[in-house]
């Protein structure tokens, strides 16, 4: 894998003759704010579809600053047990301080882990802020992992969680306020929808609402009780991904969904090619640039635009 | 600041004419994950700053999904009392699924608040993730706030914010675990200092550990306990923004951080204008890219730096 961390010289001929033998691991995103017991439910997602028989491969997404590189380790260390483990595959990942560069590169290592063999690819990042929107629509089904008790803060969240959420997971859901919350996100849900009339359990981990959906319905993101710590709810939510796969596979949504993913993976290998080539053909430019800039003799909008005609005139 | 918001014909050419009307304006960086209470502090900054008499900016920077385009408008109503005041101006921002849009976009929006003659600009984001980077890298001044009691899980986040945080505000501090919530976040920044002997009290909102900082010593950021519903530490929060001013402003630390500010504005700027241009040339291009990639012929990898080879060839 180091060919691909690195990038170095080679990295894309690697890529590109691993990508015919790619495209059959289901991936599956997951996030959520810290606190949520995210890793907890990741290492027991990892332990259920082990003991299935399935290869898994994590690419662990950290908001690490470009400053350092620096990754977080503590957080992580849950999943150690299943580093000697070897159909486990487990990469932590940190962005470059490259715009894009966090979905270019998590969507290299999925196609590495695709190509290696990996049934299932579990891609978790952290929060709900662009750099999971990105990862996310690289991923079939995503799993968003909220803690009991958000209260009103949920209300925060709920923008961004309601996009992109296929399956919900009420984590340490033991804990006060776990019914409250599961309420919350379904009366969320129903504000775009028609309020469903089926009679709800809410009382044990595991247990949540039977999605009924009709043939041509859209999908609506069940919620499901965790309690993680105590492998409790965990099989269901492992149920509820296969059920959103099969959903995918067999709809339009999931049509469109493949269509998506694709046009993501390309704009993105795009965009990191184009702008990499591009900073190394402009560098001068590029810094004299910015001297004029610091100096306030020309505004960067206008030296952007001169060296952007240039580059695409073949001048550099 | 419709035809900036809407990237209408010309706006570039605005933006062009009121940088050398910028510059003047101090840009303080806001983060914290949902739960923090956040708009309510910001909310008692902006209501301090009035009382100064200073105009002030505020950009509120929306987790949003790029699928709708929705911003979170709950947690920004306790900012409502502020709009009838002609000396501040609130601008929501949402993401527009581009990447690196966010910087850009907020980037402009600081640029015409400060030639608006804005004395002090907060931006607020919500999370710490490669949009909080990019946001607060334009910030003079990056105000971390945390809520008490995150114990283990202040372990997540704190690869993240030690990195950006040159003030701390532990929010709430009246309710349980701000102690050590101040505790841990010394404990981390001890980690790569010298563990100070300063005695310090923190039984008080307000409270903070008083930087000592001889000439020529690095910045290290304060944590202020605050409980912004009852206004309590919110003036000690601003005073150490202001001293984290004056540091800039009189040391290397500071030309750095400026040349690194100017750097990324410039890069902001000449990626949008880049991949703008760029992917509306090569629009047919990629079209075909998507097809050969879905039906497996060629490689996105392939596809991509052929695409490249020919835009920098001045071909499309």
């Amino acid at each position: 894998m180091r060919i691909i961390d690195d990038r170095r010289e080679g990295y894309l001929e690697v890529l590109s003759t691993l990508f015919p033998h790619s495209g059959r691991a289901y991936v599956v995103g997951i996030t959520g704010n810290p606190g949520a017991g995210k890793s907890t439910l990741v290492d027991r997602l990892i332990e259920n579809y082990r003991a299935s028989g399935k290869k898994v491969g994590v690419i662990a997404v950290d908001p690490t600053s470009p400053f350092t590189g620096g990754a977080i380790l503590g957080d992580r260390i849950r999943m150690q047990r299943h580093f000697l483990d070897p159909n486990v595959f487990i990469r932590s990942l940190a962005t470059r301080g490259h715009l894009g560069g966090l979905s270019r590169s998590a969507g290299d290592v999925i196609r590495v882990l695709d190509a290696f063999g990996c049934d299932v690819i579990l891609v978790e990042t952290v929060g709900v802020g662009q750099d999971e929107l990105e990862v996310t629509r690289m991923a079939h089904t995503t799993l968003v992992i909220v803690p009991p008790g958000m209260g009103d803060d949920i209300q925060a969240i709920k923008a961004g969680i309601l996009e992109i959420a296929d399956v919900f997971a009420v984590n340490k859901a033991d804990r006060e306020g776990a019914d409250s919350t599961v309420r919350d996100l379904e009366q969320m849900m129903s504000l775009g929808h028609e309020v469903s009339s089926v009679t709800r359990g809410h009382s044990a981990a595991g247990s949540h609402v039977k999605a009924e959906r009709k043939a041509g319905e859209p999908w609506r993101p069940p919620v499901i009780k965790t309690v993680a710590v105590k492998n409790e709810g965990v099989a269901d939510v492992i149920r509820a991904c296969e059920e959103h796969r099969k959903y995918l596979e067999t709809t339009d949504d999931g049509q469109r969904k493949a269509l998506s993913r694709a046009t993501e993976e390309l704009h993105a290998i795009f965009r990191d090619a184009l702008l990499t080539a591009a900073e190394s053909r402009a560098k001068a430019a590029l810094e004299d640039a910015l001297k004029r800039s610091l100096s306030r003799t020309t505004d960067p909008y206008s030296s952007s635009a001169e060296i952007v005609r240039g580059l695409l005139a073949g001048e550099f």
